[in-house]
């Protein structure tokens, strides 16, 4: 018999991931608001509360909800630890509370409540024998007072009852649910990405031929500076481990590598090391501790970029021969995409027979760098590898590292990024990069701030990436960049670009047609003049101090698009903690744009037809403004206003 | 460690109701549609099933799942016995469709296959080891094909592979999930409600004072072959048990009752007995079986009203008085909404120290009922017991009676009502009663058949019940019965009538502002002709024979409201197996509407600006239609017409 007298059914709990598989995640400080329905049969009162712990506590607290209406409840409590927080809802017929209402009519209409006073009396008198002390003598002189006629006495017993009350036959919902709980850069952060070996390459020695290498030395000291200086708060670093000879990659991707080619980063492993190994002419282990403990420093992370494959060279093929695929005739499976091969790269066999020892050696390599005080990875390909050995992975090694944080660098279908981030990648790539109308702006970032995904997925947004040079770069020039850079650093709460190429508003296309960049610094050194006085840093710079004076800007939700008259022009707003954001950007690399806006008063905390002033933050101008509809104009020079909104009247 | 090699997830499987915790419904012969996301790592090909079985069942059926894209996929299974069934999904890496589809992309681009040929001989081999007797010798054959280089082959072995090839590492859905299978009347029905002591009450013998109470001989008589001519259904009778003397209350819900006054059915039991007796006046069990195996002659249902509530001469209050809650002056509680008190009924104590003893007699109640050929129960006021026993309740009498189908009658808040529905009511009543304006009954069916609400919950519409007669009947007379009944018997594909007041238009109220009948049936007997020429009854016959003839008329879903110029006219039409119904209803009681018609043509399977012919089934006449935008004009003589699409050209 599956038969219960608990009377309260409890359903529709939100957040609540595949009904629990997945947790959602938060960030040290943040509140979670928790929504559920709980009734009963009939029309006794209910009480609900949302009980929640830490994974390290034993006790549970608990937070009494309010009734929202329509049965559905709500109530919060604030996550202060990393790790995991669990959360679930429980709630039961009050009895107590139902006498009382249904006392207070019966005496408003005037009726005898002799009887009913010696029912609430006895409720009192049960409750005061699980009460101690104060409350009990308390609780028994209500129950006197009930008992001898005094129906006020009702109200007043009201919070010791709910304190001491028996609760009957109490409903818990059937799920516990999860919290993950990651430290605040997990959900706002401003990446510089930069490949070490290039950014400062210099000439060689006098006498020497080609140009000299950077170094880790060389970023420790002239582009981590750079970056802080620009306000970006992870620097991030493509790999930096020894690269291999065999089928190594010429420039612009040419199948044969010169003698003096470089090769690409991504083809990991060589003679002098493998995963856990800097390449000698980028330095040591020694120089990537150092180089942490600068960002650290600084209040900045030191990111490294984490791809899970090997060069025919890497230690791996000769240590362990069985964690890569075989064919037919004993040789090594290489990475294709049919028809297309690549040679220079071994893919691992996640699920071959040695799968967990390869798994094991995986996650060992994240461990090794965390170990060197590395708490950033960005995760090249994720989607490559099975969700189930992200699960595991990213969990051991915040088990260790629970400030440890990673960003799935997976472009692909919508439901396998959106695993990724369940599995527990604290941030993800999007489809930002090819977003550039704004009807598409506005239905995929509804679709990332305003649906489930906004639990468990934060969007890291890059206008451009070493394997991406989107068209409208190529196309937009100086304009693109600012429109793009804007909308990246205020849409999402987390952004980044492929610099310096970015700063020095490199454009130039593999071949028309292509979205890759010429010249690319994949497979040769390139030497940037960071003083360029062509540079978009400062503006970049403006951006990254407007989001650090606004938190608003450091969440992705809660995101409002407003109505304006003109397409090629995109309102949007934030609002956070009373702090309120009103951005406008064109979306026209050529010409000026301008409209009326139809603003959501409401969404910005004006009241109907108020007036107030909005600054904007890039130039310090004001605009006394008044009800929803204004008048905006920009220009390709200056492609956007981030406005403050101030001194409502 | 909770690692797994596992590489396909399964997420978003629709329907599922709360996490599987509450079936879907459907009845015999119906398919169950299943969509569900399934996806790997890579770019590997996916292979996905829906599995599913009877509960009788020992082993498992598989159907095989097509991709949708998105990674959706489809799968739909016919269910065809009463009972519960269980569904599921599973989905795995096809290594052989991988192979093939990349060997194609080979082939097709000029590349060497040798190595590859081999690599799926060697899976073709493994598969035909175990195959048995011709698939085995026929995979060996096209094994030693592609080992000699024969790349045709690859495709000819995909119907074998996919029988016979392994499936690595399967992932199967967390939840089996179900499916409550109950036969067509519980989806479709046209219910007869009558008061069996009053319709036929007639004058008495002469010399004696009064009338005579109708019995359930002039039920079986008279009133099923006038229902059964109506095209009804279910013949519905509220409760035919003796009725108590104690605070018996009068005509129009007098305080005290008359002498002669027969009191409310549902002050249930008195000395003559309780839930499982008839009372005298109306005539024996034996009489009720009679009745039963009548209806199910002309193909209906005999429908009891069970009301869970004793009137203070039950037998049980005597037998058992720990069924029933006491004061702490000894006395049983009676019914109360505070002020209001119904000193006439008892409320049983559902959860009491005797819960399990009574529950186990509310159970017997159906069983008794069931023993004696009835198999629909009307519930009265179910919101008032509890879920659990529902749950546990209604699932014990189908296991006995799977034939059995019950109506909840519980006009309280939607998800009190959603929930009783969970718990596996066959019907609902629903707030169609008082949903009179356009925007608000679209908006009310489209809640009840295009969200996940469809797949549990199926409505029951009510134009009246002996409590509620609305407003809009008592202001619109004539034109308002005929439009409510036609939206009632069109919109839901479960309707019904407390019958013959409406169809002789019984619309006086008991007061101005109160929409309760004057002199209801509840308190009194009262005597119907059903010969009066002012009766509605031809045209609720219409009603019925027109849904007999049009299967779309017998399911709720797809239901499509179609736009119209005149708010004071609601367009819809539903469609099921080729059958399309359009229907176009006023709502204005006085004046005639007309409009012009914006319809969505792909909605009624008809091409853009096609023409067709519609052909009104309540008068016949028939008009050329062309296109989307066509004129209607109803008068309130006859304020609906119900269109068949014909003749498509």
């Amino acid at each position: 018999m599956r038969e219960s007298r608990r009377r309260v059914a409890i359903e529709g709990v939100r957040p609540e991931i595949d009904a629990g598989e997945h947790p959602i995640k938060r960030t040290v400080g943040d509140r979670v608001t928790v929504e559920f329905d709980a009734f009963a049969d009939g029309h006794d009162r209910v009480a609900a509360v949302l009980v929640h712990k830490h994974e390290c506590d034993v006790a549970w607290s608990e937070t009494r909800a309010e009734a929202l209406g329509n049965d559905r409840w709500r109530a919060s409590f604030a996550v202060d630890r990393l790790g995991t927080y669990h959360y679930t809802v429980a709630a039961w017929v009050d009895a107590y509370a139902t006498w009382a209402a249904e006392l207070q009519k019966r005496v408003e209409a005037g009726q005898d409540v002799a009887l009913e006073l010696d029912e609430g009396a006895i409720l009192v008198g049960e409750a005061a024998k699980r009460a101690k002390a104060a409350d009990a003598a308390a609780l028994r002189s209500l129950g006197r007072r009930l008992r001898d006629g005094d129906a006020a006495a009702a109200a007043e017993a009201t919070a010791l009852m709910d304190r001491h009350a028996a609760r009957r036959d109490p409903t818990r919902y059937a799920r516990v649910l999860e919290v993950a709980v990651e430290r605040e850069r997990a959900a706002a952060s401003a990446w510089y990405k930069v490949f070490p070996r290039s950014v400062f390459a210099g000439p060689t020695a006098a006498g020497e031929a080609g140009v000299r290498q950077g170094t880790l030395a060389d970023v420790r000291e002239r582009v981590l500076p750079h970056a802080a200086g620009l306000g970006f708060d992870v620097l991030y670093l493509l790999p930096i481990h020894p690269i291999g000879r065999t089928f190594r990659k010429g420039r612009d991707n040419a199948l044969a590598a010169g003698p003096d080619d470089p090769g690409s980063p991504y083809a990991i492993g060589s003679e002098e090391g493998g995963h856990c190994a800097v390449a000698p002419a980028l330095g040591t282990v020694d120089d990537v501790r150092a180089l942490a403990a600068a960002c650290r420093e600084r209040g900045m992370d030191l990111a490294l970029d984490i791809a899970f494959q090997c060069s025919p060279d890497h230690p791996w093929v000769r240590e362990h021969p069985e964690w890569f695929r075989h064919r037919p005739d004993g040789t090594i499976r290489y990475a294709e995409n049919p028809p297309k091969k690549y040679q220079d790269i071994y893919p691992l066999d996640m699920t071959g027979a040695a799968w967990r020892e390869l798994w094991g050696a995986l996650r060992d390599v994240f461990l090794f760098w965390a170990a060197q005080g590395v708490r950033a990875f960005r995760v090249d390909n994720p989607h490559t590898k099975p969700f189930g050995f992200w699960r595991w992975c990213l969990a051991e090694v915040k088990r260790v590292y629970p400030d440890a944080i990673f960003l799935a660098e997976a472009f692909t279908r919508p439901k396998v990024m959106a695993r990724l981030a369940k599995a527990g990648f604290s941030q993800s790539y999007t489809y930002f990069t090819w977003r550039t109308e704004k009807w598409e702006l506005e239905r995929y970032l509804t679709e990332l701030t305003a649906t489930e995904l906004a639990e468990f997925m934060r969007p890291n947004f890059w206008p451009n990436t070493p394997d991406i040079l989107p068209f409208h770069l190529q196309e937009g020039g100086r304009p693109a960049f600012l429109s793009r850079a804007t909308l990246a650093s205020t849409l999402a709460a987390s952004w980044g670009v492929y610099a310096p190429a970015f700063e020095l508003l490199e454009n130039a296309p593999l071949a028309p047609g292509r979205e890759e960049y010429r010249s690319s610094e994949k497979y040769e050194l390139r030497r940037w003049d960071l003083d360029d006085p062509k540079s978009i840093a400062p503006f970049l710079a403006s951006l990254n101090r407007i989001r650090q004076v606004h938190p608003a800007l450091r969440r992705d939700r809660p995101l409002t698009f407003h109505r304006v008259d003109n397409d090629q022009l995109i309102v949007y707003s934030k609002r956070r903690d009373g702090d309120t954001v009103l951005v406008v950007v064109s979306l026209d690399w050529r010409w000026p744009q301008s409209g009326w806006t139809d603003l959501d008063l409401a969404a910005l905390g004006i009241e109907e037809g108020g007036r107030f002033t909005v600054r904007d933050e890039l130039t310090g101008k004001t605009y006394p403004w008044s009800g929803g509809r204004n008048f905006v104009r920009l220009e390709p020079d200056l492609p956007a206003h981030i406005f403050a909104i101030e001194d409502q009247q």
